[in-house]
């Protein structure tokens, strides 16, 4: 049953596994005329890639994009794009003890569950290999939003453990601040606070010594974005950004704003003031530009823009994979423990800020598309 | 552009606003041959009503549905089913303040920067009124998991402000504890947790006095529900639980299991490990009867389901509109202040509480039509 | 199992049975700011309605339609539609017989087949009842595309049995044309070539004298219609316009332009040859004005719209119900006999007219919205 | 915006290009479970390929297939299955002339006006190369009907021209004699008729040498179809069949049954009768076994399966592009003429046939699926 596929306008479809020939997506609705090259796709999944750096996976991957059809002479034609990434360090004996155990926090057994069987060579389709070429259709939909309203989207390392980076301005946070260090040194963690970025990076490090794992928050703001996108019910763009980040692998939360705080929080202290403001440079419309003096909303009310930048978190979990005896049974059903021997991220959230930047653009350049066939010209 | 419908296999699509005719819903892929009448849609309609106690909006809507389709001689007979539920106390007078003030904190703006105007008489499509046929919808969602595997989803409140119930067992909570009181009075907040309901209760009726709302959690379990049910990419079940109970009105976060407390967690603190468990008379499969001995998990591994508990909750703002002056601006953005004089809730979690059960128990009633088409017998 | 919906981008659903309290559709993305009133829905829907002429059913239905939602102030507001069609005249006596037996032609066994029973007070969903509210959403995509570009969608009866109408020019057919004669009279027969829809209507005289009834053939001209509107794989124009029309009742092919005279014509007879012309005031475009300088293409080349009118014929088959006696069997296999005692039309095609228009109609808005979506400011 | 997507159930989308590095498909929804291996994929292939016979154009192209995902221990797995077939014969300069002149009868203008620009090294999307990864799917799509209850589906050239081939009774047609003749001789023309066959190929012979091209009618059945497949509105087995159909290449009419026939019958010839028959085998359900005396409705009534075989007939236009010198336009409007120099084939049916095949299994195959979610446990 379908469940391959995202987004309604601008939409994507993706197959392969983490041991198969390689993975490959189809990205429908791109419009005509945007420059596009294989160059341009490496520039996320290098962010994405495994052996980037000493605290990520050292699965060697080079996720080396083909391009199958939809560009001609460097540009999208309007017609379906199709990009392949071929698996090439496929070492299978590293998950022979999986065929016939099933991995704590692992989809090993509910995918035995729902299909009777499995590819049990590696995670098949729950591996975060499958979301290479989500990154890839990410490059496209941050092409869309650029060309078409300047859109920006960034995202960066919010959390490890109990380290909280401060963020006095998520809307002010650079791409370069994520991947470069003041000192001009690669920001492996992607953490734009650099001394907390240190500290997550130390405790990174001891967790990968004590044979665990950490999890942590990424947050991911998107700026440029007119007030008007999204749908008033179901696909509320609340919703739709949500559902994105959810099918992440290892996402256990999502929210926007304040989040969880609105839970103590009471309707005078959590409302955000209108207030007139002068035309930044966006698309003109018919309504005035109206801004909030805070940005409580995170960017969305009644799930629609509203013109202040758009803030979402998402929390995923410690690494699932670890190379210390856990108890766990057979497929049988028969009692034994299990240690890991794949070469596993300490700490996912380095390698997830580029899937939750491609998710989040994705959605944007989705409900931009669709509302370029609502009706009115341009949103405010 | 659409936006109204929700769902693949069991797919519902809704219309309607706060002060038109009234609200509509169709809703296809119900199997036929489930006993479906009028009384039953009541059942839950009366705990989303308006009017139902002293803590929520005085306004008086009876609710009442009529079934215009798929329901013949008592049973449903698998085509679309439409119920409708007409607006009644549509006092448009004390909405004519904001037709042209943007209340802050509301979908005012927002609709106008997408459509260029709106129906200013209420909150339109943004409106909880829209969530009186998704309750309906979510009658006919529980009667298809309920004969299918027993699935049984009960929601009630967990935190108002800073009270946060004790529920030792989620699984354990029933729907008569939520609506019920150990002195048999009405649960008036539905929180299960009895004394921490008298503080909400005191909290939400001293936040009303002060003109003023509050915040809260509501947290959904969905007990009996086989491993197996969820898609292995976008859909994942708990991507399409988190749209769906983002797509309610004044939800700023989902989460599921331990939640956004993973974040501090380590792997070794945080994986739930398998046993094998007698069968539970849940449907056989192939795979034996698998369990985990914690549920941090919240019943989804891989984004499907795995038979454990499955737990999610949501974070709802304390309400936008305010009987207190709050600085806005007018449509040609000149400041003013506006008051909202309308009847309103002064913690929305109550009522919120059958909206999130209806959205949950039509996920899974969608995911279980997806699993029947797939190719295995039963789940496992 | 959902396919009660249609469309992409402008999208409809509907629910209702002939027997049932009423029809309901929902129509998703109509643009804001469209004039719509109730009135505007009846122009066609008496064009559709049961008991309209001696030559059709006497059954008597007064198709007032109900607009539930998404128009305020006389305008569409850009959200969800709805609109609700009750049934009045449900003699429930007239269809007692059919409880038991399969009528020849309808779907009474493949319902039972597919949902094992069906309600037996009539065709139940396969009535042409669920056409009226189809009519009403085929207004609003007729607003939409008259709006757009100028679009109109005019259709008529081509062939009754064996009486074949002559149409010098499908695209200089008036709506006035198909609804009055040169007399000032009714066309009560929908057919714009006089004298044979003088003998058309004595053919249906005869047939219903002898207790049986006739086919025919309906054809549709849009005109206006840019080039540039359709996808280029699975959602041809041409696809979607043959789906529209075969999910009709009674419809048993489709063809457009040359058709099945294809079979037997030469490339070199076949093909249309280009020509530049002056622009006719269609928006303009990249591309120069081309038109061809015949139309056997029907109006659409690769499946996407040329520019010349779209011209496509649908088959109809001769009215099932039959007031003689014809052999069939009961549920449980029973040889029996049948003799319907409904009243029937004893040809389709008159009201078969406006439900063409109407599907032709929701597929133009729907890819014109599409098109809009896919980059380019305006077709050529 | 999309339109490169297909199916709801089981559902395949496809990308590429005539002239690009290949085409891809990805199919989601088939069951696990089924054997498949490459050299499945092959068996149609080889019928679809140019170069197989020296009427057919002499473009070559192995089509050989790469099953990227899906199939693990040559079983497919439940999730997504990717294929793709790389292009070979890309012999650019053929094509050179065609950037600046639209090709008549072809898409050229079309996809101008539509995108602003096309690949203009070949057809792009709207080439037949296109339909090698439809066909590769429609290799699953038939496992999966076979497996589920014994259908077949064959296809066959009906007409060639004003040759018309007598099949007495479609149902009882083989593959064997569809690809082969009485002789032992390839069937090149895939007519299981071998005197018109024999003409058909005359025929074909004299049009290439007289540098024309020609068109005809291919016929489809499927057999062992239960009764109970397809929706009852918008998604009738009929409609969708019809889609499928009309989104191939050149197809200007579809027909089912008595098809266009039906214009001149009357209902009392028309109806098929029913009576009871004893069950052939086909899974047993509540409602007694069926049958109609004839099948002029060709297996489908209210949409839906009757349990009689499904005949269907698409109409292919001649080849639009020519060897011979034919008027037309370039892109700024000037009038020239184009002489098409590329391989083509005279007569399209001989290969359209297998992707005819393909098409209607899928929507077979999709509709299974769909009926499985729907509630009863088998189809009558």
């Amino acid at each position: 049953m379908p469940g391959d596929s995202f987004g309604h306008t601008l939409r994507i479809s993706t197959a392969g596994e983490s041991h198969g020939p390689g993975n490959v997506v189809i990205i429908e609705g791109c419009p005509p005329g945007l420059a596009l090259s294989e160059a341009d796709l490496t520039e996320d999944l290098v962010r994405r890639r495994p052996g980037q750096s000493h605290i990520v996976t050292p699965r060697d991957e080079p996720d080396q994009p083909e391009i199958l059809s939809g560009v001609f002479d460097g540009q999208t034609t309007g017609t379906a794009i199709a990009i392949l990434i071929r698996n090439t360090d496929q070492r299978g004996r590293d998950y022979a003890d999986i065929k016939d155990k099933y991995r704590p926090g692992h989809a090993d057994y509910t995918y035995d569950a729902k299909y009777g069987g499995r590819d049990y060579r590696g995670g098949g389709r729950s591996s975060a290999r499958e979301t290479s070429v989500r990154v890839a259709a990410g490059v496209v939909a941050k092409r869309i939003i650029a060309s078409a309203f300047g859109g920006r989207v960034v995202g960066y390392v919010r959390q490890v453990g109990g380290i909280v980076a401060e963020i006095p301005d998520p809307a002010a946070v650079t791409l370069d601040q994520v991947e470069r260090l003041p000192t001009g040194e690669p920001n492996i963690v992607r953490c734009p606070d650099p001394d907390r970025a240190a500290e997550m990076v130390a405790l990174i490090e001891q967790v990968r010594e004590e044979r665990d794992s950490i999890g942590g928050v990424a947050e991911v703001v998107a700026t440029g974005v007119p007030a008007g996108l999204g749908e008033p019910v179901f696909d509320k763009l609340k919703a739709d950004l949500a559902k994105a980040l959810f099918s992440l692998p290892a996402v256990l939360g999502v929210e926007y704003g304040v989040g969880f705080g609105a839970a103590s929080l009471r309707g005078s202290e959590n409302n955000d003031l209108f207030y007139a403001t002068a035309p930044l440079g966006a698309p003109s419309g018919a309504a005035p530009h109206i801004a909030t003096r805070s940005n409580r909303h995170g960017g969305m009310l009644g799930g629609i823009s509203s013109g202040m930048p758009i803030v979402v978190r998402a929390v995923v979990k410690p690494t699932s994979s670890l190379p210390r005896e856990q108890e766990t049974v057979t497929r049988s059903g028969e009692p034994t423990t299990i240690s890991t021997k794949g070469r596993h991220d300490p700490c996912l959230l380095p390698r997830f800020v580029p899937m939750a930047e491609a998710m989040v653009a994705i959605v944007l350049a989705d409900h931009w598309l669709r509302w370029r066939a609502s009706g009115r010209s341009t949103p405010a």
